[in-house]
């Protein structure tokens, strides 16, 4: 099935969507950029950038190295890291909510209605 | 201030978002693939493909050719072209209501938090 998607634009630019929330989840999933880049199929380098955007645009940074374990040190969330990705998994599923019976009727105006969650 | 937008998707593509939507909009106003185009700083070129994309997505054509004008024919929405339109702007407001309050908090844990609406 179809979903609506949340962008939290500054300007023209995502402060936080689905790719960067995704990435704030893998790393504190994994513990490391360079891993979470990789369950994402992204670069190192992309995934670094993307998380220097986000540090940059928040109050103050979302993620953080991290000393010590076997790769010389990682990456943690920090405190507002996990706030904002929080709320915006309950903004997403309030948007969710609001709109999942417009968004049944509209998929009947697709020719290919009923789609797998992915 | 940051909204939120909606994108549909039909497994990874997007059948109708911001962009598409906007195209609409503009072909809607103007009568003409080309005109609207212009309106976004678009190519002739990707509207043109983003219509054609639009039109294989949905039961039946958003968009139609008309005959006749000075340029020698245009273009317009057709009546699901119209309703779809609508139902995507109907979603969008329900969405923008839903997340208003937690969206405004949200804001608040950005450097810069107050934006004009675009």
């Amino acid at each position: 099935m179809a979903r609506p998607r949340i962008r939290l634009l500054i300007g023209d630019s995502i402060a936080l969507g689905p790719g960067k929330s995704r990435l704030l989840e893998a790393i504190g999933d994994t513990g490391s950029i360079a891993a979470a880049a990789r369950t994402m199929g992204m670069s190192y380098g992309r995934a670094w950038q993307l998380v220097q955007t986000m540090n940059g645009d928040f109050r103050s940074p979302l993620v953080e190295r991290v000393a010590g374990g076997r790769g010389g040190g990682g990456a943690a969330l920090t405190a507002l890291g996990r706030e904002a990705l929080e709320r915006y998994r309950a903004m997403e599923a309030q948007a969710d909510a609001a709109v999942a019976d417009a968004l049944e009727e509209f998929t009947f105006l697709l020719k290919v209605p009923a789609q797998p969650i992915e």
